[in-house]
């Protein structure tokens, strides 16, 4: 027996999750340990935004021992938007309060929205910061939601690895969950699914763009948080294929009027 | 400012909680990643039971880094029994299924039972095997319940750090779940709180000896069995100290009659 494709048959035999994005990495091992925990629970996908120490990594490989599996699929990205163009609901781990205006999570609620979206076909990410500085205010306005893991304040210290672990096994928790849940699952069925990310993305880049040429973004030293904040309003829309398409009309149709 | 009294403040201002009891652990590693999971979500009280490398480690301090009042309160023992003297209600972390027949919870049921009855003024533990070998049958044997992490059965390889991580994990959530729980919680309220661990061992023992004398445990080899199954029989039932009391009562009663 080909012990290798006795391996891929771990991953291969898992119900559909949701990808672990771990955004600037920097310890090998903390990627390994992300994944164990990740396989302990059933997921499998891992993506990697400029992980510090290149990839592959040995330190990874070895401490991912029994889910290498994870390690060699794992794809690396060169920002946190280009992980993401296949996804089409993102939340974003995060300890602090941010200045960005999304919905706060527990791990349990995100879990329980993932797991009813991906019943649906819908392919859904969840964002973790590096060990030294976390995710920034760029990387989070990528999200719909945000997920607070509740720690103790006076001693607030989970490190990347123990953030995968917590979000793995609330997601793990779902199978059992979800049957009884009337939230956000139920809540969905009737809706459409949300664009994937990449097509959000080019809409709203059509946006900025035309925003800047009609000098919009006033004063230029606004104009990054500007940006965000509209991005971040449009992208709690949950905005479907249709509707993007729909807004891509408008922005043409005000565009041109504006240049007549 | 002091920094040792600060940080002791970090621990001594936190509500009531579990202990974590590692038994027989043997990376000094995993016991500071532990330390540093517990307090991040509010627990502080550590015991060990025979580590593997002695203790004071200086491994687990350098890895608990800011948790490390933890470590410095850390008590050890040098068995399972002398470790749960004082405990009223204990738990025991464990994977596979064992020929024990204790109430299976899961983490986050297992929190919440630990809450109301540490909310009683009861004095709770969960009980954690080592790297190698986890708990044994006669730990296991120290407990009133078994918490089962539900796990991929493809790839069951939760470390003790990480077990110990889903535990305070779920620990913390009992603040909020607490509140909504109609479940053991509730029920317990008109309970009278079960015997420390150490008054529970002596009555064991007591019986135990007693059965020994009147060739009970026969034959000679199914011996541990045997009483492990009564001692769990006992267990389950949560005797008060009153009960056991009344219990050592009827051994001698019985025992005296006996020898007539």
């Amino acid at each position: 027996m080909n012990p290798r494709k006795s391996r891929r048959d771990v991953a291969h035999h898992l119900a559909p999750a949701p990808l672990f994005v771990l955004v600037r990495p920097q310890m090998g091992e903390n990627i390994g340990a992300s994944a164990r925990a990740m396989l302990n629970f059933g997921l499998s996908g891992l993506r990697l935004v400029a992980p510090r120490d290149g990839w592959p990594s040995e330190k990874a490989g070895a401490m991912a021992s029994g889910a290498s599996i994870i390690i060699d699929e794992t794809r690396v990205f060169e920002d946190t938007g280009a992980a993401l163009k296949d996804c089409q609901y993102v939340v974003a781990t995060t300890a602090r309060p941010r200045d960005v205006v999304l919905p706060v999570l527990t791990p349990g609620e995100a879990a329980i929205a993932m797991k009813a979206r991906i019943a649906r076909g819908e392919t859904c990410a969840v964002l973790f910061g590096g060990e030294r500085a976390g995710l920034n205010n760029e990387d989070i306005a990528c999200a719909d939601a945000i997920v607070s893991i509740p720690v103790n304040p006076a001693f607030a210290s989970l490190n990347l690895a123990q953030a995968a672990l917590v979000m793995a096994y609330e997601w793990g928790q779902t199978g059992a969950q979800l049957a009884s849940t009337t939230g956000e699952g139920a809540a969905l069925t009737d809706m459409a699914p949300p664009a994937p990310r990449e097509d959000f993305d080019r809409f709203f880049a059509h946006l900025a763009q035309e925003l800047e040429d009609a000098g919009y973004f006033y004063p230029p030293e606004k104009r990054t948080t500007m940006e965000r904040n509209l991005k971040v309003a449009f992208q709690r829309a949950g905005l479907t294929e249709n509707e993007v398409r729909a807004l891509r009309g408008v922005i043409k149709a005000l565009a041109k009027a504006g240049n007549q």
